[in-house]
């Protein structure tokens, strides 16, 4: 059996947290890395991420977030933002990342750039609003893949008001927009939903063997 | 440093796969229960995953996906189709599926079933879709982190015709969608692109602390 299995099944959406447990400086940074790493469309990462301690802010975002005790209990809450009218500025400066991580010049991959404005530029602004949403699913997936090996919990929560977030943390303006959030820190033994039989599809419904 | 993080480095967007490479059935088993797992939005994994062998449907959907030589040379071939038009029907399985699984009476959980269906049906179809969509997008991360851990490649693919594949594999008339093409398999020696240093957002530019 593979770690990521039984870590898998380790996992659930937290209900309730310890409010007396916090994560280590070391363990926060290992959760980062493991965002940062996060595959994306043409590796682009076109989101940003909010991780936030500050209980003012937290208190702010609860109400908007079906009110979820979550927000305020858990050692951090993490907004995942992505980019909005994501273009060729966004493209240019991926370009420049490249170039300078690889030690190679930009004239060298300034085809790859034009060839992915030509595709990005092509969808309408909902459209590349939706794709670039997805990919902080992406991300999400790797927090929460990360966190269960080093038995943190996350609770992912997709109830909440983006319009309502987006203007507690002025992410309009940054060009930006709430698309997920999770919260991190460690289950409360009062939490009887972690004792729950995980209810999964069976292999027979979900996969088609072609 | 967590395995998470190391096999989040080894792994890369395969452009080359060995031919001459299958997956065991274990591992592939393993694979499937990593999907299988993920978590998805009230739990209701609102997708299925086609798993394809077959030569010649992987042929076919080869030109529609920008001619990815991926798509024929892995060991199989994985798509992602999201439900459309996700409604009462798929909740009410899902509510029937909760209560086998802990048996617990359906009347007793029918309260949470409107719940869904309340916040759900508020949705255009449109919407329903994205968010359908999205979910997939976890799957996805699931895989790449589950076959990082076996060092088994991936490549992620959002470079194809949805239309088209819908049209090969006949998803509509299955209420489906094609959202994420994945190829799995072992990279071929020769793929250059594995030895190229990541790039990646640094963590000031892709974190902001609060």
């Amino acid at each position: 059996m593979s770690n990521f299995i039984n870590d898998a099944n380790w996992r659930y959406a937290t209900k309730k947290f310890d409010t007396t447990k916090k994560l280590s400086n070391e363990d926060l940074e290992t959760l980062k890395e493991a965002i940062r790493l996060t595959a994306s469309s043409y590796g682009l990462q076109p989101y940003k991420v909010f991780i936030i301690e500050n209980p003012e802010i937290r208190a702010k975002i609860q109400p908007v977030a079906w009110g979820q005790s979550q927000i305020v209990d858990a050692s951090q809450l993490i907004v995942f933002a992505n980019v909005t009218n994501f273009g060729e500025t966004e493209i240019d400066a991926y370009i420049k990342n490249m170039s300078e991580t690889r030690g190679i010049p930009v004239e060298s991959i300034q085809g790859y750039g034009d060839f992915m404005k030509s595709k990005i530029t092509a969808l309408s602004v909902e459209q590349r609003n939706n794709w670039t949403a997805k990919q902080t699913y992406l991300a999400l997936g790797n927090l929460l893949n990360a966190a269960a090996e080093l038995k943190i919990d996350v609770t992912p929560m997709e109830g909440f008001d983006p319009a309502a977030v987006n203007e507690i943390l002025g992410l309009e303006k940054l060009g930006l927009n709430a698309s997920l959030l999770a919260t991190i820190g460690y289950r409360h033994e009062d939490d009887a939903t972690q004792h729950y039989v995980k209810v999964r599809k069976s292999n027979e419904e979900l996969f088609i063997n072609l």
